[in-house]
């Protein structure tokens, strides 16, 4: 570690430079052929903003996540790196572009850390940024680094789309059918299990710990599965971020349906089920419950034919319920729903 | 205060939408005949995100600035309200689209808070952040709401310019006339005497006081000038949000090329000079200093014809420099400009 990169502005510099050098001038993919996107000053150019140009019409799609410090249970558990964190920190926000159908463009990360952060850790979040945006083609073209007196993660993720091609919450409609995209309960199994595996004197397989990590460090924004949808006629969508059972109940009021649930076709994962049955609850506590798995919940027309194309491109996609007539019992039923629907209230670990 | 609003849901729910109802839907300014912004989904579509459709092409500029605790020495003083820190956030934001020449579109905002706070209080950062937006003809579009362990606010601007006519920190010329648009220095001011009236026995008369406190509680950020500039073919520009000596020394750095001051030029408000002579300083180690005035330093073209437009239309505008050939001396005689460039180690008050 050298002491003369330790200083704030030579830091960003030597640092950022390496890691976010030569992004200006690249041309990004497009949703459209119509419209070419081109980066013309990104975190390289170190300006008052980065810049874009759309060469034709684009709706632009933007969304800001603060990663909480309280989410980060297994960061202070020693459980997560710095590396791990950054991943987090612009997966969980391209979640949110992912979940309007759009494609990533740029992401702008707000990174500030107390002077005794070492240039190493630094160095790890922003490799953690840099990567989860480069996993789905994406740069992170900015944002504020600098000193704080503790760690502050902040993000904004602006995504594109084709106008007229955005994925809303609000356009499901009774009799379409609704859609889980994969595993949910898996973070809030993992937050579970390693908060009191110790004095519990918990022990699962090193793969089932490995699996139950993997959903907090890396973040797998379900990018190319939101900008199908929208090809196939989906008619809503959202991500889980907040937990199944708040999605549902969120999806339903922002379109006015309720959502029955087919509880035997929601899936469980093999670590949710062995960490339920370590804590003795209904493994669809978690499930439903306040867990962070970035997947995403979506209808699809009753008439829609679109079924097996779906299930061929994104096989762990599962039916799990369709819209009904809203009623004013269907509030209740939603409320009804197994585990604890998150809130910034609510204790995060909260089952029942 | 409703107890039953202050539950996060309820709250975001109940005073959101009373905030930033109605704005989907919006066509907003545009910088361009030939592109039409509408604002499809605002805050009060609380979807995964909002979306803008920009009919056709369009340079879009994006920054992001977390505001910093210690930054807000007055608002733990009690001389800035949750109102004016709101309007602070907003404006610091805005601040670095003008230094790109773009219009201002769309604003994302963090805003959490410590469970404590009062509704009211909530309300009242969250009507200064939307009054700050609606004072430059933009929105707040959404972002993140919730509790964390105490306040923490960032934010993300978007702005958008025709293609070709943003203004970067890069072309600054040898011959070029440096200016800048108003007076700087009373920001770090008001934090000396403020900080130190009580212990030193200080008083100002009031209209003083106010003036200091104004470039706080009313952060203006140059939108007009900002997209003036590259009409009249403005090389470079910055916006002094880290103090005069230190963005006379990045753009200097940017351009490559030195800057010489004609320090007799240099605007000197009186509420600075009244602060300098209590605290036996040089007032332009004030003006130089780390003040956060929100001005912009910008760089016209020798040859230009457009000085009595620019005085006409932003008459505060004054040239206090030119840009010579860089020179390895340059750096240096950058850094023997009075005062003590802004920086996250230095000790925000201090002067030489």
């Amino acid at each position: 570690m050298n002491s003369s990169i330790s200083d704030e502005p030579s830091r960003v510099a030597a640092i950022t430079s390496e890691l976010f050098g030569k992004q200006s001038g690249t041309v990004l993919p497009s949703l459209t052929n119509e419209t070419t996107i081109t980066l013309e000053g990104g975190a390289d150019r170190r300006d008052d903003a980065a810049w874009l140009t759309f060469s034709g019409p684009a709706t632009i799609v933007a969304s800001s996540d603060y990663v909480r410090g309280q989410k980060f249970m297994l960061y202070e558990l020693g459980l997560l790196s710095n590396y791990d964190i950054g991943y987090y920190l612009a997966g969980a926000n391209w979640s949110d572009i992912a979940a309007m159908g759009a494609a990533p463009v740029a992401l702008l990360s707000v990174v500030r850390y107390p002077s005794s952060l070492s240039d190493e850790d630094f160095n790890a979040i922003l490799s953690g940024i840099r990567d989860a945006c480069a996993a789905i083609g994406a740069h992170n073209v900015g944002g504020d680094i600098g000193t704080a007196e503790r760690l502050i993660l902040s993000a904004t993720a602006i995504g594109a789309a084709t106008p007229g091609q955005v994925l809303t919450r609000a356009g499901a409609r009774p009799g379409d059918s609704l859609w889980l995209s994969g595993h949910t309960g898996i973070a809030l199994a993992a937050m579970k299990y390693f908060s009191e595996k110790e004095n519990r004197g918990w022990c699962l397989p090193e793969q089932t710990e490995t699996e139950l990590l993997d959903v907090w460090k890396r973040v797998r924004p379900e990018i190319s599965l939101g900008s199908y949808l929208p090809t196939i006629g989906a008619t809503s969508c959202q991500d889980t971020s907040d937990g199944l059972k708040a999605t549902i109940a969120q999806l339903g009021n922002a379109s006015n349906v309720d959502f029955e649930i087919d509880f035997e076709s929601v899936p469980i994962h093999d670590a949710v089920k062995r960490v339920a049955a370590l804590a003795d609850v209904d493994p669809l506590t978690l499930v439903f419950g306040g867990s962070v798995d970035f997947r995403l919940l979506f209808t699809l027309p009753s008439e829609t034919t679109a079924i097996q194309g779906l299930l061929e491109h994104h096989p762990t996609c599962v039916q799990i319920g369709h819209a009904a007539e809203a009623t004013p019992a269907g509030a209740a039923s939603a409320a009804d729903l197994p585990g604890v629907a998150w809130s910034h209230q609510a204790d995060p670990l909260a089952l029942a």
